[in-house]
């Protein structure tokens, strides 16, 4: 965006009296992007007077009528530069006794509104190609599109209290409550929340999912609030340390008290949090967002680019996380070609799931495993259902159960033991008992994921029951449906062969039950190191891999997302680390083992399809390595499928210079 | 050690009188090695009647007596048969009224002490040679040689109450104790104590030290109980979960209560655990075992191989972990050529450098946390002479801090706050909180390392200077030194890079103060794959790499070694893994990233030291893999050096092959 400023090397002086002055102007409006001439005039003036704000200016449209020799003048340049430099030009100008100089243009700051707009309006102008006009625009600026604002005046005027880490972007503006189930309860009597929490827990989803934002006083841009929020859209402020909890009713921020019911507006852009309610717009999508994104997918679908290992890859998709209908649909919306992930564990949170599923958890004998995942399965597969139905036909990529079984049963008090005993209609000690056996050290490298699998296979019998029942009715009611079972944690092709194994055996039965002929795509997460440097043999057993990038980020660098805040800001701020790696993809670390898994993989099976899922997929720079890498898709949150749509292509444009 | 049986075809009689009957005999006695010939024999009776044990066998050397020609046949066979075989044979016979049959003949299965000693006779007889005798011991039976033994016919008699997993060799018999302090007081009062813990930690070092065994109802063979153990020698069964603990005084076996005081027994070569006292017997070493090692030494030496990445190394050495100058003595008696890895975090749990390590951690100021390292510089300064100088000249190798700090300074308990605010003369709100602050969620994957260092520069610094003064001061008495410092923890080259900036400068300081000249290898652990895949980079500013094979398999897997236990098992049985990761070191995996490490690390330094300090250091089949990787050496707990020793000697045998 930076342009070269012309310079004029004699002194010319606006203030020798009213036949001069002195101005700022942009060939087209850097707001709204609208291609009208716009700036700022001051009569008997030097160009520090219109900076520094002590005179009021006028209106370039003044200049017009004052002095229209001058401003037609001003117009033909306007023309000139726009032609020569191909962009919008941030212009400032001297007229001296009637005289006009011009001191210096370059290419104009825009919002991305804006720059969306010069950019669709100058490819129909023939002043740029589509492919110039996608790099015009950065990725991140589309966020400002999709999301609500502050309003800036009211910012002005409002009182900032404290600020933290900018974790999903947007601004929220609510009366604050400190748990999940005081959000909901709140939200059904039509009052906008705003949810205070320590931190957050995957319990805390539904009052989540109503709150118009979400600020904690720990954890990181990755931790759950931050995650959670932005695959919901939601704001986050997140590891607000000035927030204290006094008591149930009361936090402390600087040694001021606010209760429960008081207002306070977050903005998840910049982290800061504002006193009362601050003036929200609502999001603006321009009319032309879709013009120039469908450039962005005829560019990405008309890609052909070789990977490092010398394979031949065609096309680079944008698929969404989502694991909701109301995901799906927000999916749909912003462009994205399926779902790249759908998590299958918030599903096990509702009523009556979540106290079958523990049930589940405590028991000692495969049947009564069985008996209470029977109690699941209708609900899975009306959650599975609605998903692909929503997405008609696009591919819907279903993880099977990830997290350890503890973050669905946890008793760390005595009242909550008694009741969640009471609950199960168990003995208290033993339910106990049973929190302690299942507490890990490292639960990131604990028993998850298709660890779980392996000791208790009829787990994800259930979830391979629930999504074969639900294709099964969609196909008789002659719905279309692309869905693909995604196996997490895997380390060796051994899980995937015997899981793999144990599914087609459920799907052959549901297949003969319900007289349909059924077939699934069977994939592997790509989440271990190990499970890249054996990608050959993985493959080998394995439909497709999905990249899942936050956790091989973890165990590559041995960074613990809850853990590493302790010490990344020393690591970034020595530049021992040049980015954050849960941020932009490492291309030392997580980079190297996706494209040894690329080569490894694609050795075996030239076709392999590769995709990633991780938080990465949002994320620009990473989005371009994934290009590199050969991947076919990044699947990313709802609310970045446009960023990344944007971003893909940019990738591409920039391989191919 | 398998042989070929030779069986005859036709039937023949042991029972048909007085001059027939039937044996079973070795060409060496099975038990001690030596070259005499043994067996028993029975009377008119089948084989069968032999091995029931209904009637009692006569020895072999009534035979001579009763039937001299038959001895003399027997007598003549055996000859002929050791040098067909060139081994010592396990043979039965028959003698069918006064005519000998040879039934079948095999390689006889001995002891480790007898594998050795026949070994080294056959060289002598001209029988085998030296590489043939250095395949004929498993690594393994060489254990049996080093450690205290259970007596054979006392296990007999007594009672066996529980069984847990067998984490560290040898017999442990004492009066029980539950706490390391109890353990500590009782074995000064010079009771024999056997220490049983739900689970230990560092803060038990001192009261394990001392103990004849340690017993714990929890946890892995790679437990802390159990690495330190085995790192002790000291006999150690682990995850015994028949043990239940009653009350402060009182555990419970299966419902039997054992008091504090009580006499139990532990068989950790077994897992077994009995009541009462069983008797031990003594450590016996052969005297050939020397000459045995000897030749393993000559082999290893004289190694030369090829790796995948193209590059000629010769030798493979074995170097001995070792923290203490008592282990130090062991490494350098069981033939270590020094210490490849020496732990620093032990020598800060004796006072008074707890407490001053402590309040370093509490400090909210770089002057303040100076201000206590600096109390604590002399102690690991005299730790460090007196380690350095029992190794005379040998390489030691210092490991700068490890774990994290909150492993230092704990707070479980309401009293224990208390306490620990008084000792550090702080507010106990302010200790709780900074506490909390410094918890992990993944403390594997969390603050510590090198990671303490880019954030507390003055924490290495001190121990840096610790080392070069503790050099500096050997020096001048004229006594040998090889002192090289080892970083934890490395992720990235600019780790290495800045804290080796910061070590030389210490260095420079000390040698420009002491008037030495002292150089210090420096080098980084490559305990994470990020390390291993940029290895080039790193190496570019490393003087070798030591492989940390515990971490690294847990980041390359994903396996947490404190939860692993739960899944592990349903692996193994169901093959998931061919091999407990954890034991042996797994090919695909952290093995596969040894490989990168090696072919990046010396594409910038083709002269690259090499080698590995995990546990996989000590284990037969990982030694192997080390080898053939291209490592310079092994280091592992000082009881299994000879282990080591042999296991090196024979890949290297195998790799000629």
């Amino acid at each position: 965006m930076k342009g070269t400023a012309v310079t004029v090397m004699a002194m010319v002086f606006g203030n020798k009296g009213e036949t001069s002055g002195t101005g700022v102007c942009f060939s087209r409006d850097p707001s709204t992007g609208e291609n009208v001439f716009m700036g700022e005039y001051l009569m008997n003036a030097q160009g520090e007077d219109v900076v520094a704000g002590i005179r009021t200016p006028q209106k370039l449209s003044q200049l017009e009528q004052t002095n229209k020799a001058i401003y037609d003048e001003l117009c033909q340049i306007r023309e000139r530069l726009e032609k020569h430099y191909h962009d919008m030009q941030d212009m400032e100008f001297t007229v001296e006794e009637g005289k006009l100089f011009m001191l210096q243009c370059r290419n104009g700051k825009r919002t991305g509104a804006a720059a969306v707009k010069m950019a669709v309006d100058m490819v129909g102008e023939g002043l740029i190609t589509k492919e110039q006009a996608l790099l015009r625009v950065e990725p991140e600026q589309l966020n400002q599109l999709l999301l609500p604002q502050l309003d800036k005046d009211a910012v002005k005027k409002a009182t900032e209290i404290a600020s933290g880490l900018n974790a999903s972007p947007g601004a929220g503006c609510g009366q604050i409550v400190f748990t999940a189930d005081e959000a909901e309860a709140w939200a059904k009597e039509g009052k906008k929340v705003l949810l205070v929490r320590k931190e957050t827990s995957p319990d805390d989803i539904a009052g989540m999912a109503v709150a118009q934002g979400i600020l904690t006083s720990t954890g990181g841009r990755t931790s759950h609030a931050a995650v959670v929020a932005r695959g919901m859209g939601t704001p986050c402020v997140c590891g607000c340390a000035d927030v204290t909890f006094k008591d149930a009713n009361t936090i402390v921020v600087k040694g001021k008290e606010y209760k429960k019911g008081d207002y306070l507006t977050i903005d998840g852009a910049t982290g800061r949090v504002f006193e009362g309610q601050v003036a929200v717009k609502p999001a603006t999508i321009s009319g032309d967002l879709e013009t120039f994104l469908g450039w962005a997918d005829e560019v990405r679908n008309a890609s052909v680019r070789t990977t490092a290992s010398g394979k031949t890859v065609k096309g680079f998709n944008v698929l969404a996380n989502g694991d909701t209908p109301k995901n799906a649909e927000d999916a749909f919306r912003f462009g994205a070609m399926g779902i790249g992930l759908c998590r299958t564990e918030h599903m096990f949170f509702d009523e009556p799931k979540l106290t079958a599923f523990q049930k589940m958890i405590v028991s000692e004998t495969t049947e009564a495993r069985k008996e209470n995942l029977a109690k699941i399965l209708p609900y899975q597969q009306k959650d599975f259902y609605e998903i692909i139905k929503t997405m008609a036909g696009r591919p819907v990529t279903i993880r099977l159960l990830d997290p350890p079984l503890n973050e669905f049963i946890q008793a760390e008090t005595d009242a909550a033991a008694t009741a969640l005993a009471s609950k199960l209609g168990m003995d208290k000690a033993a339910l106990v008992a049973k929190v302690a056996a299942l507490d890990e050290h490292n639960p990131m490298l604990g028993h998850r994921g298709c660890r779980l699998a392996i000791t208790y296979p009829e787990i994800y019998e259930m979830q391979v029951e629930a999504i074969a029942r639900a294709t099964a009715q969609l196909d008789k009611e002659g719905a279309k449906h692309d869905v693909r079972i995604m196996i997490p944690n895997v380390v060796t092709y051994k899980e995937v062969e015997q899981i793999r194994g144990q599914a087609e055996a459920v799907i052959a039965n549901v297949n003969k039950e319900c007289g349909t002929n059924l077939k699934f795509q069977i994939g592997s997460m790509v989440e271990f190191p190990r499970t890249a440097l054996s990608a050959d043999k993985v493959a080998s057993v394995a439909d497709f891999f999905s990249f899942g990038s936050n956790d091989l980020t973890q165990t590559t660098l041995g960074f613990s997302r809850d853990d590493y805040g302790k010490f990344i800001n020393s690591y970034l701020d020595q530049r021992v680390l040049e980015d954050d790696p849960f941020a932009t993809l490492d291309p030392d670390g997580p980079g190297a083992l996706m494209e040894i898994a690329e080569a490894k993989g694609r050795s075996v099976k030239a076709d392999l399809h590769l995709g990633i899922c991780g938080e990465h997929g949002g994320d620009p720079a990473s989005i371009e390595l994934c290009y590199k890498y050969g991947l076919n898709y990044v699947s990313c949150s709802p609310f970045r499928v446009p960023l990344a749509r944007l971003a893909g292509a940019q990738a591409v444009i920039k391989a191919n210079k």
